[in-house]
């Protein structure tokens, strides 16, 4: 028995729940490292699979273990036997949110062992559901365009293989090289809710399903990774780069949040925005989506002017929601985006929990009435 | 910003991280409360209807409001159009709990408005989630069987009609009573590990099909609802009365666990067993597993004669096993009916939590390395 002290803390804000060796945020710096190494590092020079690899090994891989690394993602690239037909049978109307929480978790009853929890079983596991959720978004966002799935490329990394997938022809460098940032930048940040969702439930000593599972319905919500969707529909109701003073004004105004600004654990500039604003202007004049850019630009010169001073900046779905729509992604799928990537940093913590294990069980505040009789129903 | 102290508490034992009007323990005195009422006086005078009702209401409800709620919960006893397909298409060798989490999931894709969280919206889902589940369970264990599923029966109530579901038979007044006696016993335990789950997933404003599908991820863990098995397989070990003896003395000198005693928050009598205890003995008279319970009678009384005076006593799982087994269900279907009941608290801490929400956004303290160099690869 601890002897913390039992005061009810709203949100477990400032309450230390668990300890990690993958990701660092210093919020008052501006810092995000993922094993000692600067976002800003990993984003100019590494790759998503290279990402990977460090944060569940804690070093970055030497060149035979990247591509052994790489050789055994590939191989879970495909669906297993039975998947497309689940896929298939999601009414397209689905969000697909709610479609990739069902699909991942129905991958459990296509593995002949899903409740293996040693470290090395739980890291098979975590290779499995990385490689193939790629398909499953994929395969659903084709299945509701009326088209049929395309089968992977194994000739092609972990990003290029999923803008294949979905699209049907090879993407561009650019595209490929900006979607690859998203996923490293996505991959890992504390002990965020989502993140915390999967220790949670795996230290039931539950599985690993069970946990990416539950960790996909956290991150659906608006107040977590729901969020870069808002970001376009910012710049969907701008109708031009003129109207973005008016429009960023008239919202400050009435108090009111302006989408893709502020991070409640960044109070300086977020570190995952910069190499990401570089990448974004390439392919927004790549794909004919300039407008898109200046709008960004505009807004973030204006609350540069207007709020730089107390902290609020652009924070990482402010850039990739231009990405992705520029690669051409509708909105209902930045979210499972963020998922794709943040299943590398969700099976690492539940690696780490799973290494040093104890069940998560705070207590409850009880605040209703006591010694209450069971009145008779006559007599109520 | 709190200013709560930033020490790492493993498992967040002692720490209160939400507030509830639902249930209320005592562990040293052995006290169990919903809403202010003994679960002893819940277990003997009222129905799982009206202790559902009890939880979301926070308080008993009035003739006429009891009629009222127990209709609309059978209005929802039949599956929405598609989801018996989905059942069907379930892998026979699928572990009940990962099917339960998976279906469960995919009922958001069957509702028109799944993200809807308005407390209102809520308790609509909560009725429509735990009217059908039994439906879910009963068709997928008789899909396993090789037999079509039994529709419905709304006159009678959630208890019997899960029962008739699964057997395609009306069960005796015994049964009824002992299961739903079960279900009443197990529908809300203050902030247990599942029922954190589900308030930690709704806290990002995501949806009441993300936080139940969450939470039954994490009680398949044999940390939490797996436990009841446990008790089956050690009574099936012993091969009789006789053998009885032996078999613990063995067990405690080697210091291994003896499955259904001991609680990590109860250390009097678990006042959930009690009532559960004269039924066992019952059904088990009537179905012919006096086997069973003699069994278990005569674990618990050497294990008071050894450990009593250290507060091990049987918990709720060490008679709600022999209820189970004899009332037909096969082992892997106890921590499902765990689930059925749970559903209960699991929304009812849903409901609360919207109704006064702040986002879990708990800190790591990350052990790593600082300010290390991203080493290209040929110098690695």
């Amino acid at each position: 028995m601890t002897t913390a002290p039992a005061t009810f803390v709203k949100g477990l804000e400032g309450i230390i729940a668990a300890q990690t060796e993958m990701s660092y945020i210093d919020g008052v710096q501006g810092v995000l490292e993922y094993v000692g190494i600067a976002i800003g590092d990993l984003a100019k020079h590494s790759t998503f699979e290279e990402t990977v690899f460090l944060l569940w090994n804690k070093r970055l891989p030497t060149k035979g273990e990247l591509e052994s690394f790489t050789k055994q993602l590939r191989a879970n690239y495909a669906l297993p036997e039975g998947m497309i037909e689940r896929v298939r049978s999601v009414p397209t109307s689905a969000e697909p949110m709610h479609m990739l929480r069902t699909m991942v978790s129905a991958l459990s009853m296509h593995d002949a062992s899903p409740n293996e929890n040693s470290v090395e079983a739980a890291r098979v596991k975590a290779l499995k559901i990385l490689g193939c959720t790629p398909a499953i978004v994929a395969a659903f966002d084709r299945h509701r365009r009326g088209l049929e799935p395309v089968a992977p490329d194994t000739s092609l990394g972990f990003s290029a293989n999923f803008l294949y997938m979905l699209n049907g022809e090879k993407p561009t460098e650019a595209m490929t090289r900006a979607f690859d940032i998203c996923m490293i930048t996505h991959a890992d940040h504390g002990l965020n809710n989502s993140t915390f969702t999967a220790r949670v439930v795996i230290s039931t000593l539950s599985d690993m399903y069970s946990a990416i599972t539950a960790a996909i319905g956290s991150l659906r919500g608006p107040l977590h990774g729901g969020a870069n969707e808002g970001v376009m529909k910012m710049l969907n109701e701008i109708p031009s780069v003129d109207a973005v003073e008016q429009y960023v004004m008239d919202k400050l105004a009435r108090k009111e949040r302006i989408m893709g600004f502020g991070h409640r654990v960044y109070k300086a500039k977020d570190p995952r925005a910069a190499e990401l604003m570089t990448l974004a202007e390439q392919l927004a004049r790549d794909t004919g989506n300039m407008d898109l850019y200046t709008k960004s630009k505009a807004i973030e010169k204006i609350m540069e002017r207007e709020v730089g001073s107390k902290g609020i900046y652009p924070n990482v779905d402010f850039y990739s929601a231009t990405t992705y729509h520029c690669i051409g992604l509708k909105l209902d799928l930045f979210t499972p985006m963020f998922a794709l990537s943040r299943i590398a940093g969700w099976s690492g913590h539940v690696i780490e929990q799973l290494g040093d294990n104890r069940l998560f069980r705070p207590k409850a505040e009880y605040v209703g009435p006591h010694n209450v009789a069971y009145t008779p129903m006559d007599n109520r």
